[in-house]
């Protein structure tokens, strides 16, 4: 067992989330590496001395170029906003340093690539943050398709839908421009990761994307609100992603259906404890979606709790996130899902929208 | 109160249902009039004879063609395949009876388009079978949403989605052959008309229809397995529908989902006796949605039971339904659901399919 | 087939809902018997007129023994109030007239007793109107059990709980006094009965009845609006029933819980076509409770509709049960749950009322 | 913000469990004390070394002794077996250092009652480890009731139900003797510290108390496996409590319905993340019982995660379970619940053993 220093740019909802994952899951899963909060930038020195105060660094950093830089800090983690993203993993890519950053991979799809080139030229660790799919329930979800449970699989619908930008009286703020603030910038990738964690790559999409609320008080929106994919996948399956931030009464609908034909699996992150399995098997009279509470016989939950049903929560999983990161970094190789993972989200956000411009189906770029 | 003679076309799946509704509808809802099982066709003689006696009809007829002519047979109802809706419409049409025609309204659009003309030049007063919306948690989301209880609808997600076609090895039928027998034909227009229910007039879709299985044993299949469709309504809002008969786990997926600025619907067939309402009211840490039981408060309910959450079933929407026929007699002029709104499904139902050609948004037809 | 002349005493609440249940059960299950609703009676000529004309009987009579003593009246069913129970049975025994007796048997547990004496001595068919265990769901729940679907049984938890009477202002009425009408008089009875249709015979009980609102305005309310009873089990399972007509929140709170050693059992009548099944088989992984949608593999319900899922309702168990008592007077003889089946219930009802005057357990009385 | 060494005893489930709590609260709370883990004890010095590398303590104690008398052990938190806790409280006491101790409160009804005169006569700050209670949904349904959100309560059913001994093979163990680790001893305290936090004191119990499989293998089984409790409350209420080991499906079964005379309140931690509400108020036809989805507006949520719905897990109730303790330490005092909260519950514990011997009501004794 050996520690590593952490750096964390950015001490927001995501900035504290990883350091508290950080200072937990040496606990929870004995990783080899015990990380160190060791540094976290900010936009400001002053906010990151508070930051650094009420999470525990050990330093905060006058800007995040010097915590890149400082020698103490041996792996980096990304939680600014998507502007970011790029000059920041250039630098530590260019010192050979692991860099984790937080979805959507950069501002811009052409962002995106340059980080995705820039960290394989470089041969540095690198992870993007698509925690959702870290869930026990979603691990096993995915284990299920991939086993063939449920049969070859036929139809797929996906959404993740919340409401807090659902009352139009809400005011405008930096969440009402930009492109990667957006429904399509910031919620989709999530689902988008899932969908091919789930059911592998996308061929070709046909999005619809609306600003709902196109101004606020006097202000002009000037990203989207909602949008909807229709989506072929690779093996033939048909699918459907529905993305909003208007969705009055949702709160984390980050919700899949799978159909197969032998089975269907059901999953809703508002209940994130539990999935929803189908089997065609038994006699019909018995048959029924169950709902299986997670447990230890599922992935990664037992180190969190012994007892089934007692659950896993939202901070949980960025502790999964955090193990898998450190396990990365211990290997000195990328471990799933990479940027590459990240580019390839923002691949299908990027054939949306031209499809949706075009209105008409768009082919999804390959690797 | 006075009675009136009904001849129903088919005993089989609804030809039954309706014998049993109009068996039943007069204790239930004491309508003016009462109907009295006179007579009843079939395929054949024999077969329109079991029918009599197990239903209890007074007389079978020999042909379809006899009960409609037949002067005791003073309202028709059709039960029999969508290749037969046209013929009858006319004939009954053509001596003034009213007529009530299950769904879809003919075996093709040009059939609707006749069938709708037919009656309506004659001046008979005609109904067509959407019973799902006759639930009293349909009727009471229908009212809902007319009366703004969820502001200005932002969003609509409708499927219906059953697996009796789930399973690949389930041998071929006449139900996979047929324009009207495939999924689009057959389960898509209830939901179809729910969301036309809802929300009002669709402007244009976006579709894409699959045969999933294209083989049952030796015998190609040559119609649809499943289908989506991506919509604009009149009224501004985005839609999605989905249509499936392979997906498996679903029993009677009859379900929409209606998202508004202040509040939000979410509705289930399989449990629909509980109608979904959130609201955004109150304090937030007190708001979600909320499981209403149906009971004597919502639309056509009390008269089945006194005590709320008790609930209706399937049955008990046809008896809604022969109300809502018996009235329109009655009355001698046509209630909702009529033949041209079962042309406006029809008329969406081919939108679709021209889009699914074209792989582009079709302009659906209006009046 | 045969005509067989029904006679319904009460057209309110239960007369109606047998009103109807008789004019469908032909055509739903093809009863070799089919019922002809001959005469209904009622508190008044009047209201017994009144009743004709809306649920179509061919004649009204003057009073419950005009009724009875009719020969056009082949077979009875008590469906006015429990004070009348008694009487009217010895009167159509006497007359060798098969009876159909609502819950609660009598007014009183004597009542219960003479009424079994009487019908068993008379040797004409009888039955009491448990409607509630003859779902489709809690009939499939039986045959789990009694198959050993779930294993030994080792716990039982029943409640019927309401809220018709939990708001405190609601005026006193007929309702609020007299034994039969309180809420172990009232609601207890079909759970009680359940309890003993899954669990068979219960040998001691302890219970606790309360009157939680005692004055109604200025009235006293002088039965009781809850109560619950730990039990005891003749096959050795412990169990706990509850009943409730001040439950807010709850509308047909007919549930129940039952655990076993290999698998468990959950149903709530608010959601009447789903049963609740898990067994403790095959990888841990897998297990949950599945939410089977009942459908034509259950008992009863193919006859209502050939779709699974569609669903049955509250009317339809009235149907049901009109179909077990035409089956049992074409037989000649009683089926379950006979006047016997109702006694058994009353005597649980009476030993919990000397449980809770004595503070202490009490045995229950066997036949 | 100054450092508090923090020595945990037992490094099991819940030595475990406050482990990763201490490690990451300050990070969540931001606490004024931050917990250093200074240092942990085990059954033998060789185990306590294990969670030392495991846990990231500083330092392993050869014993419990030495650990509650190191100096830069500041504060006790007791994770080892009930057995255990009565003498390190003593010594703890002696040292006035403050003591967390987990549930049961000691082994038997005496040594609660000498731990809490214990750390009462010492004044040292002292806490039970009810962590379920502290869940953001159970701490706002204290609120509700509290503030009459739902009006007086009239009815109160509690359950904590299990599985991991429903199998009957399943094979004898530590937990299958001794008083303390059957079910009245090991699962029922929760739930009766929920009854006590959400309704008040109890008066009197009666309770039935059982070993449903006494053999397991040929080892007999000497504690019991579930339990009921009919209970009134102080406040005039009725209410039930069911604990069970053997409830096949039941993970983690901590269960209540609360009902009041204008609202409803129904949870389940096997879905801690939902709270239902139902208000007995507005239209009829609106109301239902509300899922509330837990988020910022609830107590406790917000340091966790920004977005509701995104939920929490069992982790978190003991994170939050260390704010207080650490709050309590920090201002000198104990907060809720203490060790006197401990004993009452271990009372009624005593009371239900009572009534079950003598198979009758038992008095609850009071302070
Ligand atoms: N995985 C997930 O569930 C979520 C991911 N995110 C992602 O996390 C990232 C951060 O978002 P939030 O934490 O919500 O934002 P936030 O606004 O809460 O925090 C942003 C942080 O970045 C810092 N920052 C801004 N500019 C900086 C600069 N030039 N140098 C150093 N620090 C700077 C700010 O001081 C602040 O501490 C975004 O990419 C976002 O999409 C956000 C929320 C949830
Ligand atoms: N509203 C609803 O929920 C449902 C509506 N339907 C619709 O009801 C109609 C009938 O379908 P099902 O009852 O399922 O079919 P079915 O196959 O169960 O019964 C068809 C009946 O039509 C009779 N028939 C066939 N050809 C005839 C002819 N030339 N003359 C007289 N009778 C003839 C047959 O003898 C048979 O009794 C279709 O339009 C179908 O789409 C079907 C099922 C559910
Ligand atoms: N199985 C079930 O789900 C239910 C059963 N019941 C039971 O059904 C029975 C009737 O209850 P409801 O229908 O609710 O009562 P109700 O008050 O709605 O109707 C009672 C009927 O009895 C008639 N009646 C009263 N005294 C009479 C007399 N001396 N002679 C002839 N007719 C008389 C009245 O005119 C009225 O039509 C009761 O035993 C009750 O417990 C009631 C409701 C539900
Ligand atoms: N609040 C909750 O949700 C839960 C509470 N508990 C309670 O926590 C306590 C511990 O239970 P578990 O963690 O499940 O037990 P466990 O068996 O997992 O761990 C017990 C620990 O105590 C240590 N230990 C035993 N005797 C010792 C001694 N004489 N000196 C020092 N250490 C000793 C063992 O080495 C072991 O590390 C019990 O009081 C139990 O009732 C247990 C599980 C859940």
């Amino acid at each position: 067992m050996s520690e590593i220093g952490i750096g964390i740019i950015g001490g927001g909802y995501m900035g504290k989330a990883h350091a508290v994952a950080h200072a937990a899951v040496g606990a929870v899963f004995q990783t080899a590496l015990r990380p160190r909060l060791e540094m976290v930038a900010a936009s400001s020195p002053a906010s990151a001395e508070r930051y650094r105060d009420a999470f525990g660094f050990a330093r905060a950093a006058g800007s995040w170029e010097e915590l890149v830089d400082d020698p103490r800090v041996e792996a980096v983690i990304i939680a600014s906003p998507p502007e970011t993203h790029l000059a920041i993993t250039r630098r530590a890519a260019d010192l050979g340093k692991p860099v984790f950053c937080e979805k959507p991979l950069g501002a811009s799809i052409s962002d995106a690539a340059a980080m995705t080139e820039t960290v394989e030229a470089a041969g540095v660790p690198n992870m993007i943050g698509f925690n959702y799919i870290r869930t026990p329930a979603s691990q096993y979800a995915r284990r299920l398709v991939a086993e063939g449970a449920i049969g070859d699989v036929t139809w797929f619908r996906g959404e993740h839908t919340e409401d807090f930008y659902a009352d139009p009286e809400a005011p405008a703020s930096w969440r009402t421009s930009g492109e990667a603030n957006g429904c399509m910038g910031d919620l989709a990738p999530h689902m988008i990761n899932a969908a091919l964690a789930l059911m592998g790559p996308v061929a070709s999409v046909m999005a619809e994307i609306e600003t709902v609320h196109t101004m606020r008080g006097s202000d002009p929106v000037t990203n989207d609100d909602q949008a909807q994919i229709m989506c072929r996948f690779v093996n033939g399956a048909m699918g459907h992603l529905f993305f909003s931030r208007v969705a009055t009464g949702r709160k984390m609908g980050y919700i899949y259906e799978i159909t197969g034909t032998k089975g269907a699996i059901r999953f809703n992150q508002e209940d994130q404890n539990s999935l929803w399995l189908y089997k065609a098997e038994g006699p019909e009279a018995d048959r029924g979606f169950r709902q299986i509470l997670i447990g230890p016989a599922h992935p990664d939950y037992e180190p969190f709790c012994l007892g089934p049903g007692h659950g896993t929560g939202y901070q949980d999983q960025i502790i999964i996130e955090a193990r898998d990161f450190l396990e990365s970094v211990a290997e000195g190789r990328s471990r799933w899902p990479t940027f590459r993972d990240g580019l390839a989200v923002s691949r299908i956000v990027s054939a949306a929208r031209t499809s949706h411009e075009n209105r008409s189906w768009a082919h999804v770029a390959g690797d």
